[in-house]
């Protein structure tokens, strides 16, 4: 009989999102004509911009005649959006990023699972607690970790507590890590890293010889300009970090997929006899032979987020959620909970009224609001006692919601 | 310093398709006014079909309005596509695969390297020789083979030789192996297998407990109405075999990238302590939390491949690109040459003539002809003597690169 991957059979439970659908499902059932809002998921709601539509539409066009059809691209990507990629979200930034240091991909979650295949299953991993969730499954995936334990948590795995305390940012580890995930703007907590939580970040690095994975799939929700958009705009992080870019929720891309990762050529990792190795080269030789490019429509759409228009359109999508955010925080405060982020990103972050433990505020709003959040303890056990809402709603749905919760409790 | 997947260090050359590209880009700088016609790649050439390019048209449309805009969508994939599969391409041929079987995929070099993560790194894998590169780099990459000979072949993995004397089908291994990899109709060798030939490597795998991984992605260049389509119309491969299916080439798709893989809900693996696995769950499992969905206008182009007039349109370019073939075969057969496939299958696999070596032929063609190929050698070191021939060419190319090849030789 065909041996299995045994790692798979450490996995504690189900993917957070399956299980929050089922309780929603289950409530719906049992409730078929409650009014229910989803803030749960992180699911972007507004219309893909027109002009994104008009650059896949005339994608489609091309497709259609002799002249224009394209067939295989380039795995990488095609120049004409890695161009505009490192023009606009670093060179205008000053972050020196090379376009053929960008690889196009079809979203950040096969990136941040794919990214790992480079790396030793030896290598030590340290990572944020609470923290999205496919970063952990993908380790334990991979067989980086023990099992887990009762509290849920990995053997094996370095988890670095972001508290209220400490601003939900987390402290760089004293053990030795290979390998470390950060992600800025936070998803679930919405804390934010300034220049100098960066710097201390790619100093770390540097000193211990571990490599950042950087995930800044929120970036484009930073308003405050004094907060970095990449990591490459600290100094000395070309050496010691991989990047992490989405379209899906910057720009309304979660059903049209698109997204991409930079691997600068100044990064190197350490092979069993201690050699130096490029990493750039290895993720080139993964992700040509693993991967066979994005849609071309879909690239062009992509494209289309930096013209003129697009970037209109898309700022103004984001002006949206953000003072979904807004009413989200003040609501909530003024109701008399604590409520973190939900300025310079899309995520606020709850703390759960009295002694109610994550999942026990989700099923007691689901049932008195009829509102979807996502329990903080999905995200880690640091994450227990708190509650995700996002701000992709409609403007309506959002202030009903904040009433609702506000009836609730 | 971060440690590295060390088994992507015993990867021996660069991938097939790059260094051809290589050599192609060499000899344009030093040529730069040669008319040179590639068959080489294996990538289509005709428009997208109209009919297909509509369906994305009103699916951008949709994504433009509050109604229809669609966001993260079920990673496995629409029903309204998973329902079309399951009907036209399986149960329409008396395969009895469900919907929920089907997993959509942005395609199958994804798949057919990602598939391997739900088996243990212990498996031992049979690949026939020749074969399609990805299924070894792959195989290396996951670390279950040893270091590369000198012939390039690995150790650790069962190769199984395809020559003309077995009409270029593979014999069941004789040793134990997890998994078999099968390619039919095979690229590179254009050679299909008969009700009988599956029906014996079923009965080989039910008998010795393997996987077989079947990549039936030129299924829709058969054109002999004995020809299975699936390795489900075979009995009993329900318990047995994991299919990868692909619109690449079947209707057009490179550029736009959906192909799919079917894992049936009666298919088991072993675990370590011996217990059976559904592989289903596990691969569920994989997909779900490593990848997001294909883009929403992918899919619904995909699904128009299954109605009326997508699926004339298909065939007309498949009749185009098999009357290519067509033309190989005699126009070379003619010049004595002696050639193989070419018939069910868009491939036409031809002996080198005199004891030119695959790359000797390759260089060859390329300087007198200018006609770009694929070295059968790069295929394995069963493929070395033969060269591989694709009928994705506009009509009056491949007439040409035929007279010039004839030419040539």
């Amino acid at each position: 009989m065909a041996r299995i991957n045994d790692n798979y059979l450490k996995l504690a439970a189900g993917y957070l999102f399956p299980e929050i659908g089922r309780r929603v499902r289950a409530f719906q059932d049992a409730n078929p004509g409650a009014p229910i809002i989803r803030l749960g998921i992180g699911d972007v709601v507004l219309p893909l911009p027109g002009s994104i539509c008009d650059a896949m539409h005339a994608a489609v066009d091309e497709m259609k005649t002799a002249s224009g059809f394209r067939g295989y691209g380039p795995e990488q990507g095609y120049d004409f959006l890695r161009e505009a990629i490192a023009e606009h979200d670093f060179r205008a930034r000053g972050a020196a990023v090379d376009a053929d240091e960008i690889f196009i991909s079809d979203g950040s979650k096969c990136d941040s699972g794919n990214i790992q295949e480079i790396f030793s299953t030896d290598a030590r991993v340290a990572i944020p607690d609470p923290v999205y969730p496919v970063y952990v499954d993908t380790n334990v995936m991979a067989g980086r970790t023990g099992a887990a334990g009762e509290d849920g948590r990995y053997a094996g795995l370095v988890y670095l507590p972001c508290t209220a305390a400490g601003g939900f940012l987390p402290e760089p580890p004293s053990e030795k890590v290979d390998l470390a995930w950060l992600c800025f703007p936070n998803n679930p907590t919405g804390a934010v890293a300034r220049r100098a939580d960066l710097e201390r970040w790619v100093e770390w690095a540097r000193r211990s010889d571990a490599v950042i994975l950087f995930d800044a799939a929120y970036e484009a929700f930073i308003t405050d300009p004094d907060i970095p958009h990449s990591i490459y705009e600290i100094d000395g992080a070309r050496e010691v970090a991989i990047e992490f870019r989405s379209f899906s929720k910057a720009a309304g891309f979660t059903g049209t997929r698109c997204a991409f990762i930079v691997v600068p050529k100044t990064l190197r990792g350490a092979a069993a006899d201690g050699s130096r190795v490029d990493l750039h080269r290895l993720w080139s030789r993964r992700h040509t032979t693993k991967f066979n490019g994005v849609s071309y429509p879909v690239q062009r759409a992509a494209a289309a987020v930096y013209t003129e228009a697009g970037r209109r359109e898309v700022r103004a999508n984001i002006d949206y959620y953000m003072s979904n955010a807004a009413l989200i925080r003040e609501g909530l405060s003024a109701a008399g909970l604590e409520v973190h982020g939900g300025v310079n990103a899309p995520y606020v972050w709850v703390r759960t009224p009295g002694e109610l433990g994550s999942w026990q505020f989700f099923d007691l709003l689901l049932a008195r609001a009829h509102v979807v959040g996502t329990p903080g303890a999905g995200f880690g056990a640091w994450g227990e006692g708190y509650f995700r809402l996002s701000a992709f709603g409609l403007r309506e749905q959002v202030r009903e919601a904040v009433e609702r919760i506000r009836g609730a409790i």
